[in-house]
Formats: structure tokens, sequence, C-alpha cells
């Protein structure tokens, strides 16, 4: 499992102890074991981010380097990615790859433990010389999260001594001793903190816990035009109100600092963390879960500040709040924190690549006003704003971390606490952990999101009373729960069934997958008059590619007197358009009177998907929310 | 005059044509005369911007240098405002600045004509090694147009001859036979086209036209992130359909490529520039005239990405907006290009500089979610994003456009063709050009836009007709004018006094001053349900600091069925606001109905105030688009 808190009741799940049997995240799995590995590997082979190492190996550094001074963390991100799924599937070449850049690797390592290609060489600025845009602990923090990847699978080896060495080598240079210097990029924290956890080192967490205490000093030289609330150095991080600034940054060091307070037993920093989750999540995030309002600098904005079609919503932002969500969810057992992770699956993650896994979202609007052009194969994206997934970018965070999150999804989809099973996120498989009193072995039978019924039969069980419980999604008013003792209605939160469950009983939850619409805060500007739908926990667009020849995207009007319909994994809804001439009268597009109300176009019917499948038949306009007729 | 087509008829005034005697535009002249120029000259030499000249001459190049790369222009821009100043007022402390400050950049120039203190001397990189991000022909752009006001206003001199010199280089350097470069940044263009109309030297209105021909062809390399649409070298000018990248590069071209187009009779290309400016302004200007949708690259967003909070609208793109439109009016004669012109003055440059001329807006939002913190005095800002004026910036573009603008405004306030003066601004003062058939002098009284009457009596005049055409804004619906043959009403566009005017004789322009709703068009996604009220030129805005204390900014409601009441220079409305909870139920901010509809506090007046004049009364949250109740 990615996260072990050493000091909670509660655990999330270990890969082998959920196997998926297909279904839409064994379908995202498979297409990443399939796909998306190799990709990522071909990739960073032709664009030489990978013998980066090998020229640092052979000392060969002085001429220019191919990638971001970042370039190394995409590897460790691959690396983690085929430790889990070696992991998970046993599969050789997942396990002879990571061996081979665990080769590659290790001979790039300098003898005190320093590991960078970029800097700390002939050649190259001096190891640390840049803390702000260097990246090098950055670095280090996804090599940490990798070889815990490893250490947890697999066991000691190869790649858990190198991460080691450089662990060992971050807490000499940066302890209560060394240099007194935080990162720009926020990663060791989390890193150092899970490394320490899988391998019971207590300096790791110590180093973390550091790390954390330094931040927010405005220690780190300002970048350019962005001020020191980008990286979160403006306000130490047990005093800020929300998250702010470059959202991964600010995402990555929440989910580190969780585990600090976590493990170190600091209370009062858990419970500001949880206050800036809570605020973030109400006024600072999309529907779709997605965070991050501005390109400008890859940031959140304001309180209230989400426009849909500037929307950010990078895939990795999505990423890391399902990081912070996770371990919140570990340390309080609190319902609300897998909800937003539900959404956040749903809607930003499994929106990012293709079918064939090849291609990806870094950005996710929810407003694309003109239809984008394909991207060429094999070429190169600056960063895939245009409504278009890309093969590859040229700061290309997103397809490794998405590999890495997908190999390990069910990881994320249960948790066992004493002799309880709490089923967090559903997905079609088998099931089998230890309880207090022994294991239980669930089948799950399911479609979701297609169809809302989740069919859980025990295959096996203790003797003694365990209590299964599931969670009802913040959006499912009317779910039922059919178990031993016949069928009763379910609220938002928690369903519990406690007893001795015989193999061969079965526990059935309906959850309503009927559309619906949804309407944002009106403190929203930016979608103002406008209402959304969604189906369960996905939310459904308009793609030009759906639309009747006669009803112009930019002038849709939906009537919401018409209940939405359901079809397929989709909607249909009633929907018109008003006449707008196509071009404005002449001068600024401000006039004198309103528009004159009512509808120019007869209704209807149109159809509505998944965002989550949006541009996967090609370029195409799209909206998420629908100004209301 | 800063622009005189040597193959219009119609001309612009100069300076000394129209003496302005306080009102608006007079007042804030003064204040640029008073406080501004010496401002900017201050800031300059206390950060070395000026000095960089003096260690050019002394050879002394080798060790860091102040300033970004393009800093020698804020020299060049200011050097052309004190042209202007002296021209028009004789003060001698602005020329005496000037010489001052020309023997410095004179004494900076090489040999062959170069000039600049960034590039091509003992450690700096060479000459034009960065035609992308060097910025080295935007440079000698603006000592081109310095020169142009100088040569127009005092005669040749020095500052003549080093710009001459440098332009020399420039045609020899970039030539039919030399380098086949543009520069990233344009301006280059519109400096040689007006410099080679003063000094009336063809090679350099031909230069001009090559390096328009240049553009479009995606020969600058890319910079970061950023598209070839960023500096417009992805489309040649003639083609494009609209303005897009860079807001300001992409109107300094259009400048340019006017002056090309006109004075090398390339009509094809003047109805393209028309062509450009009409879709530009109908689907990406904002309600005051700003452009710029996006801070990512300062750049125009897509058709109706008009976003009021994060609205770019730099100061700099307001002035080059205008410097467009007038070009293209003195080429056409239409009155839209003037409309578009007096809403730019009024509600973006207007708006840009404090009371006291010391301080500027950058960036001109139309909507500020939260007060912002008084700026440090001394304090070098990196942009001023956040609601409040600043004294200087780290790239301080806007105060010297400003000052250069403000120093020569009449300018662009009337035009005279054949026997017809026409006025395009108003503002008190004191006119007198010489028309066919002999010299027309008059008065103009009026506190316009304080109030709506302009008063404009004959002074002296040709004893033959002669016509006096006046604009009728293109808001002014029921405006009048009394003239020799009576009152009569006056639609917006022209409203034309022909005849032989006798001195004494008075013409009354009555202007309608009652505050107005203005409602966006229904593309515009981010104003969706919001109006705004304007009154005469002007845009008005909410500030907090208006409000009563139990009305939220951020729940504002309008009321529009009650009449807005004119009161000062804003207006009164009729408001109230919605009920909302302090903080969202919890979640994400999207909920399964709709907030309920109705009013939760008593109906109140508030007072608007002009936009121009926000945050004058220290920091503030603002609005111009107010949701409709």
């Amino acid at each position: 499992m990615p996260v072990a808190p050493t000091a909670n009741r509660l655990r999330g799940i270990a890969l082998d102890e959920y196997r998926l049997a297909g279904g839409f995240w064994g379908g995202l799995q498979e297409t990443n074991s399939t796909a998306t590995l190799r990709h990522c590997l071909e990739w960073m082979e032709r664009l030489g981010w990978i013998a980066n190492f090998d020229r640092t190996a052979d000392g060969d550094t002085a001429g220019p380097r191919p990638g971001w001074q970042f370039s190394d963390s995409e590897i460790y991100k691959l690396v983690e990615a085929l430790a889990w799924e070696h992991g998970r599937t046993g599969d050789a070449w997942a396990n002879e790859t990571l061996e081979a850049l665990t080769d590659r690797i290790a001979a790039a390592q300098d003898d005190d433990g320093y590991l960078n290609t970029c800097y700390g060489h002939p050649g190259q600025a001096d190891r640390y010389s840049d803390l702000s845009s260097g990246h090098e602990l950055y670095c280090t923090g996804h090599l940490l999260q990798a070889a815990v990847a490893r250490v947890r699978t697999t066991g000691e080896d190869k790649l858990v001594d190198v991460a080691r060495r450089a662990a060992d080598h971050v807490c000499r240079e940066f302890g209560a001793e060394g240099r007194q210097g935080i990162c720009g990029h926020p990663e060791i924290e989390v890193g150092l903190a899970e490394f320490g956890r899988a391998l019971g080192e207590p300096r790791y967490l110590e180093q973390a816990r550091r790390f954390v205490e330094r931040r927010g000093h405005g220690t780190l030289e300002p970048v350019a035009l962005l001020d020191a609330s980008y990286f979160q150095d403006d306000v130490p991080v047990i005093e800020a109100d929300a998250w702010r600034g470059h959202a991964v940054r600010a995402l990555y060091l929440a989910a580190g600092a969780v585990d600090v307070a976590v493990d170190t037993g600091w209370t009062d920093l858990l419970r500001a963390l949880e206050r800036q989750w809570a605020r973030t999540v109400e006024r600072r995030t999309y529907l779709t879960g997605g965070m991050g309002s501005r390109h400008q600098d890859e940031g959140f904005g304001e309180d209230w500040e989400l426009p849909p079609d500037r929307a950010y919503c990078e895939t990795c932002a999505g990423i890391a709040s399902n990081m912070v969500s996770w371990r919140l969810y570990l340390a309080t057992g609190r319902v609300e924190y897998a909800d937003l992770m539900e959404r956040t699956f749903y809607n930003v993650i499994a929106a990012s690549p293709s079918e064939d896994g090849r291609s990806f979202f870094y950005a996710n609007p929810l407003h694309q006003r003109t239809a984008a052009a394909d991207v060429k194969p094999g070429e190169v994206n600056p960063r895939a704003e245009g409504g278009v997934r890309a093969p590859w970018f040229d700061v290309s965070c997103c397809p490794t971390n998405l590999a890495r999150t997908l190999a390990s999804w069910q990881a994320y989809a249960a948790a066992v606490d004493g002799d309880a099973l709490t089923l967090l996120q559903y997905a079609p498989g088998q099931i089998r952990v230890e309880l207090d009193g022994g294991p239980l072995a669930l089948r799950v039978d399911t479609t979701y999101p297609l169809e809302g019924t989740v069919r859980i039969e025990v295959l096996e069980a203790p003797d003694r009373e365990v209590e299964l419980r599931l969670r009802i999604p913040d959006w499912a008013a009317g779910a039922a729960v059919t178990g031993p003792h016949g069928r009763r209605a379910a609220e938002p939160g928690w369903a519990s069934v406690r007893g001795v469950l015989a193999p061969g009983a079965a526990v059935v939850l309906e959850l309503p997958m009927g559309p619906r619409l949804t309407w944002p805060d009106e403190r929203i500007d930016a979608v103002r008059g406008c209402v959304a739908v969604e189906r369960g926990p996905v939310v459904l667009c308009a793609e030009t590619v759906d639309l009747p020849d006669d009803l112009p995207i930019d002038r849709l009007r939906i009537d919401t007197r018409a209940a939405p319909r359901a079809e397929g994994d989709g909607a249909v809804v009633r929907m018109t358009a008003r006449t707008a001439p196509d071009v404005a009268e002449g001068g600024v597009p401000f006039r004198a009177r309103p528009q004159r109300s009512g509808w120019d176009f007869p209704p209807q019917e149109v159809r509505l998907v998944p965002y989550h499948r949006w541009a996967q038949r090609g370029g195409s306009a799209m909206r998420v929310f629908l100004p209301v007729a």
C-alpha cells in the first residue's frame, strides 16, 4: 500500500487484498499495464531523459542535457508504477524493466548518496544552488516513493538501497545542523515520511517534520514574477487558511504535512490541515474535483474564482488532491474525504488518458469554446491546453503520475479497522482482508458507475461478528442496502452491516443513478445562471459532436423543467438555443437593452456524455455548465 | 503630432493647435507635467536603468546590468514624453532633461549606429542573437518615436541625429540583403514608418514594410511554453482574422501595419486591419475598452472570453489600442474608431494613474474580490495585479507609456480635413487650426464628462463656408446640437454645422449624461446574468467603501426595475443582497437545488463611482458587472 501511517487504527488495503475483475477501474488499470507503462518508457528513452543517468554515471555531464531540471522525477514515477504493477500482477516485464532502470539510476548516484543528473557534476550548477527552482529534493522525494512501492511489494533490493543512501544524504545535508533550506517544489516531505514508515526509520520522519516546519518563512528566492505563495513559503503550514499558489506544490506539501502530523501526534497541525481541506474544497474546487483555477501559475485562485473555460485542473493536482484526501481519511475516518476522492477519480484522473492509454490531458477545463486540432503523433506538446490529449509534454509530469496512480488504484478503494472492512470505492473483483477474528473474503459484482447496483457476496468470513461498512456517496439521496436483515434506506455517509457473515450471504447496495441537475453556489461568478448535469459520481457534458446541427454550442440553453433522462452512461436533456447575430452589431459587445427572453429554436433532445470521455471522438467544443433557458 | 500619414487628406492636429484649459484631461495632463515625468526620471535613475547608457559609453559592460533587456525603451518613452511636454508648453526643465538624457544616450551609440545597453558589448550576448526575446529592435522603435516627437516640436537636433543613425543601421542590418529577421516585440515598424514620415525618408517606410511582410511565417524561436501566436508570428498580418497573443505586441504591430498600408497604398492590408479591428472589438474587448483577457501571456483570449476578475487589460494595451484606432480613423474617417478611443481613454488610460501621478495600475481588471493591501512606498512591484496602484514595476512599461500619451493627449482630440474641423473628444480649451480658406479658432467650454453640455464659441473664422463636425458618441442616444440654424436632434455618428461662422457665434452640443444600464452579449459566459452601469463615456463600478455595511459585495444584486439616478460623476442604484451561508454546506460548492429566488436584504441605495477612480480611496473590493436580482 502507498500509505501506512504508524499511528492509525484505520489502515488502507494492500494491492493484493483487492483483485479487480474488469469494470471501470479494472479497464483503466489494464490499459495502464499494457500501454501506458511502455509508452512512458519509450518516450523517456527517446528524449534522452533516462540516458541522463548514464551520462552522469560516465562523468559525461559537461554538454547539453535533455529535459527540464526535474526530469529525473519522471523516471522515478515510472519506477514506482512498475513496482506497483509487478507487486500487483507479478508481471515479469515490469520487474525486469524496474531492475534495469534501477541499475542505471544507481550508477549515477554519488558516493555520498546525492543523486541528480542536473546538478553537482562537471559542467553543471552546484548542488542545491537553486533551491527555488532546482527541484533536487523534489526528485529525491519521488525516488523515495518509488522505493516505498518496492519495499512494500517485493522487499528490500537495490532500488531501496539507492533510496536509503539518498535519504541519508538529505538528512545529513538538511538536518538540524545542515542547510536550513527547503525545496521550491514540495515532495521530499511525503517521500521521507512514507519511506521512514516503510523502513521503520524515525530519522526520515524527523527530517520530513523539519521541512514542514521550515516552510512559510519566506526563505525561498522569488522566481520571476511569482511571489512566495506560489511555493507556499508565505505562511507556515499550520497557520494557513486555505491552499494557495501552485496547486500540485500545495497538495504534495499538505500530503506530507498530514503524514508528519499523524506520526508525530501533532494534533493541531492535523486540525489545521483538515480546515484547509474544507475551506479549499468549499471555495476553490471545481465540480469535477479539479483544483487550480489559473494557468498563469498553475495555481489556486481566490475563493469563488472557478472559471470553467480557463480551469487549469491539472491531472497531477487531481492525483495530489487524492493523496491528501486519502491521508486525511486514514487519519480521521471521515466520509467526506472519500467522497471527494470519488469525484476526483471519475472526473479528473479518469479524464486524462485516451482510450488507448497513449495520450493524456494535462489541463482539464470544464468548457472548451472551439474544437481543437489533433496533436501530431510523436510531437512533444507544450502543455496541451487546447482541448486535445497529447502523447507527451515538454513538462511531462502527468503521464507517469497517472501510471503510478492507476497501477495502485485499489489501494484507495477500501480500508480495514479492527473487525470492520469499509468499502470506499465500488469496483468488481475479489477482496480478502485479515480482520480481528480472521479473514473476510468478498466478491463484488457491479457495472458501477454504468449502473448503481453493487452486489457483495461473502466468500469467507470469521465465525464471529464483523462489520461491513459501505460508503453512501454524498450525491446518493435515496440509496438502499439489502442485507441479512432485509432492505433499508441508506442516507449519505456510512451504511453498516454488522453480524456473523456466512459464506454465500449477500449484501446489495443500490445507488440512485438517475441523472440530476447540479446548481453552483451563486458566489461563483463564472457560471452564474448555469446548471450542470451529473449521473452518479460522473459529471456530464455537452459536446459539439452530439449536438443537432442547428444548435450552436455558444448559445445553448437547457430547459430545466424537463428532467434529464438516463441514456447509456450519459443522459438526455432538452435544450434549445437563443438567436444571436453571428457577429455583434459593431463596437464592443455590450448593449443598451438585454437580449430578449424566450427561445428561438424548437426544444430538442440532446445527449450529454461523461466528461471523462470528452474529446475521445476527436477535437470537440464542450460545456459542463449549461446556461438555463 | 504623433501620427502624420503622407497619403491622407485627413490630418490630426498638432499639440499647439489645441490648448487645454483644465477639465478632465487638462487635469491629468497637468499632473503628468508636474509629477509623473519627474517620478519616472527619479525611478530610472535610482534603479540604474539610465546609467546603463553611461556604462555602455564607458565600456563598462562586463558586470551585472540592472533592468530587463528592454529597459532602454523606458528611457526613450520618457524622452518622447519630455519632447511633447516641451513642445506643448515650452517647459525649460523638460527640454534640459531631454537634452541631458540625449547626451547620455548618444554616448552609448556604437560607431555604426547600433544602440543598445544590453547586447553587443564586452560581457554581453551578441547583437541580435535573441530576436525572440532580445527586444533590441523594439527599443530602437521607441527611440524613433521619441525622435518623431522632437523633430515635430523642436526640429532636428542631437536626438534626431542619434535616431537617424540607429534607423540607418537597422535598414542596413535588416534590409533586403541583410538579416531576414523580425523582432519578437513589434514596435520598430511603427517607429520606422513615422520617423520616415517626419524626415521624408522613404527607406524607413520601406524597411517597416519589410518587417510587416516578414511576420507570420514562424521564423521566431519559441519562448518557453508560448507558441508563435504570442508574438503574432503564426499568420501573416494580411491573413489574420483577429488580434491574438500578447496584446501590446499585437496592437503595436497593427499600428505599424496601418502606417505601412496607408503610405504604400496597400489597400488590401488596410481592409484586413479594419476587419481585424472590428472582429477584435466585437468579441475580445471589455466594456472599458480594455484588451487582453489572460494573465498567462498578457494576451487576448478566444472570442467571448472576457472574465472580469482576471481581465488583464494592461494599461499599455489600452494605449496601443488607441494608437491603432487613431491611425484607422485618420485613414478612413470612420467614427467608430474615435468612439472606441473615448471608451479606452476614460476607462483604461485614465484609470491607471493615481491622483498624485506617482503610482499606476498595470492591469485593469473589472472585478476585484478582496481589497488589496497598500503597496509599500519605494518598493518595486512585480506587476501590481492585486488591485492597487504601484509606484514602479519590475517590468515598468506602463508609467512611461502613460507619460508620453498624456503629454500629447490633444493630438487625438480633433482632426482637419480641407475646410472641415472635426471635434472627436471634448475638453475645455482653445483650438486654432488652418483650414482651406483660413484659420478657424474656437473656444470650447465644458465640464464633460461631469456634465454633457459642450459650448463651442467661434473666435475667428474664414469669411467663407467651413464645416464644424462633432462626434456624437455611440452611447449618446438623444443628443442635440444647437447651432446657427437652431436646435436639432443628433444621432450617434457625426453632427455637422456648415456655413460661414462669424466670431461670437456658438454651437452647443448636449450629450445625455443620465446613467444607463448596459447589458453584455449573452455569449460572454463570465458575466451572464449581470448588468453594468455607465454614465456618458464613463463605466461605473461598486466599491466596498461605498457599500452599506450589511451588503456583502460577493452577494450583491441590482434591481434593474429602478432606473439608476445620477449623482455627481457617478450614479445611485437600488441594490440588495442574497443570503448565502458564510461557508458552503461542506463539500464542493455545488448543490442539488438552486438557491431560492428573492431578496434577503431590504433594497438600499448604493452609490456607484467612475471605474477610473476605483481604489483611489485605498484598497477596495470592486465590481463593474452587477448580478441582476
